[in-house]
């Protein structure tokens, strides 16, 4: 289990399963059923896993709808993809920028008064009308036009210039299936898209698709499903795991009882103890708030959890490995701090976060293997 | 206040003075006094704002011995500045990685018995004392040779073909300096450096060198304080801020009382509140933990703390802007998430973290700018 000498140089690594990527997204596809549409949201760096490689991959998986947050990220999106495909950027045209969502060929959600203005100026410089989704409100008071938004635009030939080719929404709660919210804002999408030009729906990301076929109109967007997030918090999950995260030993030392660990002494050992010091920490994105909860395992002994002991440090972190069996394992072997035994919700849990902040969280400092086992 | 064209593709914007780094640093070299050389800590990148930018005006302000976590990093820091300066790696050399060190003029710390064979012996290959920093731990259960350790290299001519050129160690509990942990510390130091050849010796990074001339030896290594972080928590800090994160308004909306306010609906308007979307969220670092609890500054009107209202999204974050006088501001205008009024150490406290936590999750999705104020 060394980390091979090509990526020993840092402190640990990020694996990538691409494979895992493309089955999630037939996953979800399948589940979508042949009326709707399967999208992909990659926006933040595809979840912090990388645009570049994984937006190629699910292209190649039957995906055309793509979603970013940003232009800018649309702009890099677009030189990774085929010009048959649709790039959605969520926040719509910041101010002046119109022109270069036409430039890049890139769609924008329109989600205000303002933005809906954005897009006309161009269309009508442009003389022709301009494709663009709208985003309602349903509920959450984020992103998007109100009821008195909508009807002010019906009213006043409001949208001229504007072919709407999407009528999108979002849900605030679609991972608690038993929140009223969620009936309510399906209500509300299905009202006010009545008030708007006739157009594919979308109202569901990953968990949304879950609650029904109700849910998922013309056209679903999942993002955190595609990465190996679960779908329906306390259910199994349907998602095959994307990454794994592992850290490598710099050295181990075995110290009496009573010896303090890490910053600020918080972890005092009560019997001897023999500790692995692995080489990631919250500098990587592996949070700090894990010290004291968090787990590691050593692949060779995978039933035993060993604990993160102590503060996480910047660059580094402590694991009482004094139960496993055999001598300490040597300089170099890594470590699982997110793997098949410590998987990705349950380590985020532990940090009391959701796994998409985990995901986004982890940083470059890794080497980073994208790899695809179908490729070999 | 607006977010020039240039820049305005991203959700955000995140500014680097690098004259207040500079300016830090000649703060702790007056602080370290002649005695003692004053090094700089630029690990995880430069605790996350930009090694290839920040190295070279260390550098230039004096700064003549660095610090890093990884091999890989020491690798990109060789690059970046003149051979003349000292780069030490703190991790020690990974197995069979010593010839890289000589290769890229690298020191290793060696913080074990293996580590101090290894590179043994690529001395005993090279035929030449080759030199490095010894560290030993004094009760942190960290890094470095334990008291048996430095009592077997004592006895055994152990500590052949290695040029000491440092003896170092680490202080678990220097930001608390009434912790009796410090002095126990410095004691042992002062014990296991005897034992080993008479070297410079360095035992603080940013806080110890607050605690006083007898914890700063021959050289300090501080990190945390060049960016701006107090060292000297519940005292005022002496350190210049270094870091201002502005997010844009996407747009802006008026709710009335009982509004649901994003995911899980956890936060529900008290009154007729208009809320601004800002173009960061989690995705970006900013921790999402500081939903309910974090505060934004609109720059024209920095006396009202505007409350981040609900969760925060991966993209974005809703600020309650209803205490603000006059129109609510436009599209594209930004706001201070950290900034002047709402300073680093403040967020990260509110975050229920550190500092240095905070600085090193910023992610790369801003638009970076480097400036410095001196050279215009």
């Amino acid at each position: 289990m060394s980390i091979p000498p090509q990526n020993g140089w840092e402190g640990g690594r990020l694996l990538i399963d691409l494979a895992a990527i493309a089955a999630n997204y037939m996953i979800l596809h399948s589940l979508a059923g042949p009326q709707t549409e399967a999208g992909a949201a990659v926006k933040a760096n595809a979840y912090g896993l990388g645009l570049a490689e994984i937006a190629p991959v699910l292209y190649e998986a039957g995906c055309r709808t793509f979603f970013v947050a940003h232009l800018a990220e649309g702009v890099a999106l677009r030189r990774l993809i085929a010009p048959d495909s649709r790039i959605f950027v969520l926040h719509g045209p910041p101010p002046d920028t119109a022109p270069a969502f036409l430039a890049h060929n890139l769609l924008p959600v329109l989600n205000s008064l303002p933005q809906v203005q954005e897009w006309q100026a161009l269309a009508q410089n442009e003389k022709s009308a301009l494709p663009a989704a709208l985003q309602v409100d349903s509920g959450m008071s984020r992103f998007g036009l109100t009821e008195d938004d909508v009807n002010a635009l019906r009213l006043n030939n409001g949208l001229a210039g504007i072919e709407t080719i999407l009528v999108m929404s979002h849900l605030a709660c679609a991972d608690t299936p038993e929140h009223p919210l969620n009936r309510h804002q399906l209500d509300t999408f299905e009202r006010l898209r009545k008030r708007l030009p006739p157009a594919p729906a979308s109202l569901s990301a990953s968990s949304g698709m879950f609650l029904g076929p109700d849910w998922r109109f013309d056209l679903v967007r999942p993002g955190a499903t595609l990465y190996g997030i679960n779908p329906t918090p306390g259910q199994p999950n349907p998602m095959q795991p994307v990454i794994r995260l592992q850290a490598r030993v710099i050295q181990t030392r075995h110290v009496p009882a009573g010896a303090h660990v890490g910053y600020g002494a918080t972890f005092v050992t009560q019997r001897p103890t023999n500790i692995a010091l692995l080489g990631i920490g919250y500098g990587d994105g592996f949070p700090r708030r894990l010290g004291g909860k968090g787990v590691a395992v050593f692949p060779e002994q995978p039933d035993i959890k060993l604990p993160i002991i102590g503060r996480i440090s910047m660059d580094s972190l402590a694991v009482d490995i004094t139960d496993l069996a055999g001598l300490p394992p040597a300089p170099g072997v890594a470590f699982d701090l997110i793997g098949p035994h410590n998987p990705l919700d349950e380590t985020a849990f532990l940090a009391d976060t959701i796994g998409y902040e985990l995901l986004t969280d982890l940083g470059s400092r890794y080497h980073r293997t994208h790899h695809d086992p179908r490729k070999g």
